[in-house]
């Protein structure tokens, strides 16, 4: 399979006819090969009829059936080989290795999905038999099961260009709930997109499923996918990116005539909450695992620890000591675009120029493309009374927050947005003191974690990868994990139906 | 119990000190006792702070004496005996049978949730253990469960004076999931609401629950609700009652600086599709079930059938003659306010006026506060232009909506928007054609059901009362049965948690 810059629509493939955009080698800013072109409205049109088409059929698919297609486009995936290897790393930045985990995680990710349709739970199937005998009133056989909610939107993300995107958690998601799946493909990574798309789009018809089950679309700017949010055949969104942008297509979905659910993952600056004992006894040795975590892949995750919170006090200095040392080896690393770069800069010159921020350390200087991982330091009183503090800035920066005592670190973690990780750092005298801490961290994140560091994750039956707003529009989601079905399911109750106009897996004997 | 016109708030109970409005005996028009008062801004604040303040305690509870303070509030509701049933058919209009009838089951529904609180499945538990071997990275533990969201404000509906009001489905299903509950009274049954309240109050201390708990609030206007919805303590939102009002608090809670979900159930006219066979051999017996649906309570449901869709053909002049003929003698009936029974009259009227609709019957005249059922009829193609006619009239008017052929009867049906139910009149030998329709029906409605109709509840594991907008605001949602608390509820993952900081739920051994 090769890079044609085609659309992928309805198992056809051919050119878009609008602008026209590049892919970008951001190790040098070259164009990679020949340009994409946006779709036209008519596209969108097409890929909503075909996707609206495929609903019908692809949701009476047998749990095998559906199970075997995700098993399908995994190994299509696999197929690809280093092709697909080596056009991510060109059009991302990313490490050629790094790449290959993704692989193996977007792998993993639709085979555990497809066991996850094999097995069948996310039916919810009840069954509540009736009663004729009951006072006052006999009662009804009822039966339920989940029903797959329509064709779902995604938004491919600029920094997972496999796990997050095309084929990732989202697309597996809603493929495994039954629902057909409309890619807009994020620009940063076109090439990649559109191997991925073809790998799919072959899993469609070795499936020998209906073709608009899957179709990708290129946009240079945001026009595409607004209108595929505002349409009324897309039943759902799922989206990976900027609050901004997150917050457009909730606001174009809210206003739909009928409104629907939008998925989006947006920001967080997954606090790290270092306790007093293991600050004392283990500073420097958290400080460097602190440090990898934070410039691990130029710090381009969503779960990058952005903000540190500790009390001041004995091991603080010897934490911040070992912190700056170990960024000072830090290398700076290509960013995925240059827009992602500028913003990063943009977004730590901002920081710095505060007086109320110090800066601990900086990595390596690097080019006009390369991100200079950097760390800060404020008070506790700074960050309460300065909003701005606690926002995201994508890359490796990161803010340690210095607060007075335990009762002002108490009041800067209550001060704190929705995140999709909250982790602590404590050592076994520490527990009691962390222990009154965690109903309040348990409203704040999805998930919590204990002497590690949110980037890192797993995908897993009791994996939460969401957080209440700002981290995600609606908190009550995940995007990682088997529970990232639900979100485009929705139960259907069937009363006092025959036999034979029961769905077959409510039927008497099944 | 008395009726003193008092907020409950926190564990106490005053006068409130705003606007003055009256209970109203809907039968006469009469005012009913003392007036009651609004809540002020500072009620609001009062019953904000006990509710946050009570949620970190109730959260922790266990489940067993959530169960039990469940179970306590029901049998403290059935305590009021008959000053309940009394207070509540005075100020509702409805029969004391009735309200008795919605005693047992506001008593069974909190039972039911105590018994699911019992069970435990609602915690979601997930267990996925570490494995240090794995390759290239060791697998972190994992554990999951979900947690209550936070305080929620709930809307009593003006219908159900008990099953969906104070005590109600929304009330039940928010405290089974440890959130604590802050009612805006509806204006139009006070007196029940506060002895209710009291009920719920007192089974809060016998608990031995925080106060805040439970509060109760009265508005003779909507700043109060407003006010709730927008602050920042309250955490989701439960209301039935018109696309108006669950709207405008949809607003106000996507505004907040962050957004949380709003359960509303807004309107619904739940079609009712009779299949040729059926109306050929049962037309006559189909038509008396139907008015009798139609006109019971004034048609002051929900699920009231206000669309009944057919195709043209032998037996429909036998459905439409009985139906005519059963109407006439429907008695007419209070409703539940003189607002109520305005807006249906207007709506009436307005369909009246319409040269595409015809009256097939009316029921008996009745007075100023009386409804006097009706039940008109149109044909496929005037629905099809004209979206009014599909609007709900709240109130026992019904459309009957003839098509020309099936192809007709089908295109209506895709035309509908989303509704609470759908009920199917058919027998074996329409099977075959209905069968093609259900998977459209699966995506218009949360209920389907065959030779009933939608009114009558069940209380059930496998019941769903929600359907996709504007039935309700999330479609993925119901307001009846256990999977009500799933709406009050989010996912927590905790990674490599030390057992003594983990939730008890989730502990080694446990």
């Amino acid at each position: 399979m090769h890079v044609k810059g085609e659309l992928l629509i309805g198992g056809k493939s051919y050119p878009g006819k609008g602008k026209a955009f590049s892919a970008i080698k951001p190790k040098t800013g070259e164009r990679l090969g020949e340009p994409f072109h946006s779709a036209l409205s008519d596209d969108v049109e097409q890929a909503l009829v075909h996707s609206w088409n495929a609903f019908h059929s692809f949701r009476e698919t047998s749990l095998a059936e559906r199970a075997e297609f995700l098993d399908r486009i995994a190994e299509n995936i696999l197929d690809l080989g280093s092709a697909l290897i080596d056009r991510a790393s060109d059009e991302t930045g990313l490490p050629k290795a790094r790449i290959e985990g993704e692989r193996a995680r977007t792998v993993f990710q639709l085979r555990l999905f497809a066991d996850e349709v094999r097995e069948g739970r996310f039916q919810e199937l009840r069954l509540d038999p009736a009663d004729s005998d009951r006072k006052p009133f006999a009662k009804p056989d009822l039966r339920l099961r989940n029903v797959p909610l329509g064709p779902v939107a995604v938004f491919g993300s600029s920094n997972f260009p496999l796990a997050f995107s095309v084929a990732g958690g989202d697309t597996a998601s809603a493929l495994a709930a039954g629902c057909p799946v409309i890619v807009k493909a994020h620009s940063a990574h076109p090439g990649t997109s559109e191997l991925v798309g073809r790998a799919l789009q072959k899993a469609v018809t070795g499936s020998g499923l209906a073709p608009g089950v899957f179709s990708l679309l290129f946009d240079a700017g945001f026009e595409i996918g607004q209108a595929l949010v505002a349409d009324s055949r897309i039943r759902a969104v799922g989206f990976t990116g900027s609050r901004r942008g997150g917050l457009a297509l909730m606001e174009i979905a809210a206003r739909r005539k009928q409104p629907v659910p939008v998925f989006a993952e947006m920001s967080s600056v997954n606090p790290v909450v270092i306790f007093p004992k293991a600050l004392l006894n283990r500073g420097p040795e958290i400080a460097k695992q602190f440090i990898g975590s934070l410039t691990l892949g130029a710090g381009q995750f969503c779960t990058n620890p952005g903000l540190v919170i500790v009390v001041d006090g004995p091991g603080l200095d010897a934490f911040l000591k070992a912190a700056s040392e170990t960024i000072t080896d830090a290398a700076a690393q290509t960013m995925l675009t240059a827009g992602i770069c500028d913003a990063f800069k943009r977004g730590t010159s901002r920081l710095e120029s505060k007086a109320s921020v110090d800066v601990v350390g900086r990595g390596r200087p690097g080019t006009e493309l390369e991100g200079q991982s950097i760390l800060f330091s404020t008070t506790g009183s700074s960050l309460l009374i300065d909003p701005e503090l606690q926002e995201e800035i994508f890359g490796a920066a990161s803010l340690v927050v210095r607060c007075k005592d335990a009762a002002e670190l108490e009041a800067v973690v209550k001060s704190l947005e929705g995140q999709l990780t909250i982790a602590l750092h404590l050592d076994d005298s520490d527990i009691e003191i962390a222990k009154p801490l965690i109903p309040t961290l348990e409203l704040l994140a999805g998930r919590l974690l204990v002497n590690g560091f949110g980037t890192g994750v797993e995908v897993s039956p009791a994996m939460v990868h969401g957080g209440p707003y700002p981290a995600t529009s609606d908190g009550r989601s995940t995007s990682v994990g088997t529970l990232a079905i639900y979100r485009f399911l929705r139960p259907v109750s069937y009363q006092d139906f025959p036999d034979g106009l029961l769905p077959s897996v409510l039927r008497e004997g099944q």
